[in-house]
């Protein structure tokens, strides 16, 4: 059972190499078994050019370590503060993905303005506030964690997987791993193609209309896009 | 017969995936057999890795499976409704490529400033209007190739064979779905250099004889590019 | 001797590949044998990845085919006319790479503000003003080549070796078609970083020694870069 | 041991082209052996693509070739200029990598706005001083060298591993050769970064007290990053 989810934990953190959303040892993705409340996570520091399976950190929910011989990613306990309160997410990506991160050290939210946004995200991305030196210097990663959480007083993190955190860079989050990485590419393409959007036109506009069609589309009982998903048309 | 249409439907689509035009499951290209008038199409949701010939999916002109397992693309009364109103055309292709996808969310048109445009693209690529929410909650695919179709009122869809939707991404079409993927990968560039060229110069210029002598040496009766147009310099 | 030549003029063509500097049939490399009076260039509409050695075609300078089954290049008059009129050169290319076509969309010359311009290209990499209607329409392809040399006026070829041509796209020279390659891969680089530079301060300046100093490093007699030029140092 | 030092840096140079960092002959890595007072440097002019172990070529701190059949990289005065003002350094880095040139091209440092720069860089990266004529006539590569020492007299080499050199390009530097190129790295990645954010944000901003806690988690004695810093949480 543990060593399904640290394999699938590893999995996910090498599609982060092969979607070119990481370098060097940039970035990390966990996976949690809710009923045992453990969480594998990559270790810290590692490259992935030589991340092995074994390699995968677990952790509980304190981020006491229960099994491995590494220390975990740095960022754990922001994964952490996130399984706890987003009670059904199952995985949690962070990268340094190259236009996510710009937007992130811009301190702006993406807003949205097309219909793949909508696919995966129901409305814009939200970023971080600035954490207070306080913040920063007593329990650094944890409260990155909470300043995200803070951010979804109003959202639903299903519906908006994932956020920019200010002066850092992504976290995404999903259902699994698999998906918080296929979140985790989707945010890149997006931020990609929206910051060119900005410099094509600063004022941009898009009939929320569209957002919620397209991601019923994909999302919820009606939904009818894909092979699964609502009546065959 | 439809065999052969399928073959060729599948290797456009795997085309789109060779020019990087699309990612994921992002994207369709489909071809016509106008004789039995019948449309073979992508199917919805299936990522192009794991895309078999099998897969491509048969309707007819209004939207009923004719032969095929699977869902055909949610796109499928866009391309429709294309094939129905642009009759030279025998295939379409529609992508989520970065650029084209930049210009599309800042809902503006690809102005004609460099001889690659006016080599395929006899103009400017237009860009549809912000669609009404009565037509985005209301048959929203069908719709959107009536956008697209009213756009071409004034303008030849042979001679302007592309279009960039407003906040969604690229439709291009040709004699056949190789010709639209061929298309679709010129307006990548073209999106590609002339964003580029927007951010150095604001006011971009080009005399309009240039576009006739580019389009007319590739295209027409007295065309002499290549190796079978015109006759031999 | 004829053999030599075009071996070699293929090879850079499959060079222009090889950088990324060309797509599709968009480009093509020349050579010519000042002794005979003849230069071989790439066949017209001819994709790269079908090209062959024996579809180089050789023309005479009046742009008579001398041998070869295909139709030379449809820009073959404008490598002609700097052929004739820049006397010490060998070898031209011409591309549609995408940073340098950008700024030819722009109809901006490249103002030389790093080293590695002043390395390759002794000052800005100008370009040429709008062609009338008139040229155009009567002989097109000899007046770009006109319109090219009318630039170097005041400027010496074999110091400033390419050039980009408004609305169009880089032309590039060189002692032979391989430096010709070289001078479009470098002029693509600078044409990228450029791009960015202006992007990030509008006022870019250079001391005019710095631009003396690098290329009278690399060029001339007392050269002192590299393996051959100068003395040991 | 001489060869030690010469293998590490011909390796060190070609993880430069791994890491698309150079191209063509542009470019170099240097390594010192503090006790000989012996360099090992790149040979000049010569292509990655034909470099061998044996063509690294020794110098003195005074530049006389001590073994080696080829000239030194024309940079070498710039590099023994580094090594004799910074004490701590092994090795050094020179690259053309194109978003850390642009900003050189623009004479502007890069502003400190991520986490990743904090990492490794314990503020902005500085731009060196424009050269004079005279600085540039005589002694050009040596007084490169100079104005990037005169740019550190208030700040610590091996917490700012690194400078652009206005007009010209990055150097970077780290306790060896290899160290030397992982920031050569980073720093292209937050020359690309810190691009883009500020076309979206001209008003760039980050806590002073972010910038330490991520240079000290992965520097210094409390440093908790990776698998050897600090005590495992």
């Amino acid at each position: 059972m543990l060593e399904t989810l640290r394999k699938k934990v590893f999995e996910s953190n090498m599609k982060l190499v092969e979607h070119k959303l990481v370098i060097s040892t940039w970035g990390n993705a966990s996976g949690i078994d809710r009923e045992r409340g453990l969480v594998a996570i990559k270790p810290s520091g590692v490259s992935y050019s030589k991340l092995k399976i074994s390699d995968i950190v677990i952790v509980d929910l304190d981020g006491n370590v229960i099994n491995g011989d590494l220390n975990p990613s740095s960022d754990t306990l922001t994964h952490l503060e996130l399984y706890k309160s987003f009670d059904k997410i199952g995985g949690i990506v962070h990268t340094h993905s190259s236009y996510a991160t710009a937007w992130a050290q811009a301190g702006v939210g993406i807003p949205i303005v097309g219909t793949t946004q909508a696919d995966y995200f129901n409305g814009p991305i939200p970023c971080t506030r600035d954490m207070t030196s306080t913040e920063i210097e007593n329990g650094y990663e944890k409260e990155t964690g909470k300043v995200i959480v803070e951010r979804f007083t109003d959202l639903d993190p299903m519906s908006v997987p994932g956020i920019i955190v200010k002066n850092h860079g992504p976290f995404t989050w999903g259902k699994n791993a698999e998906e918080a990485v296929m979140n985790s590419m989707v945010l890149e393409e997006i931020a990609k193609t929206t910051y060119m959007s900005k410099q094509l036109n600063p004022q941009l506009t898009m009939n929320p209309s569209l957002t919620k069609k397209h991601f019923k589309r994909k999302h919820g009982k009606k939904a009818y896009y894909g092979q699964t998903g609502g009546t065959k048309r």
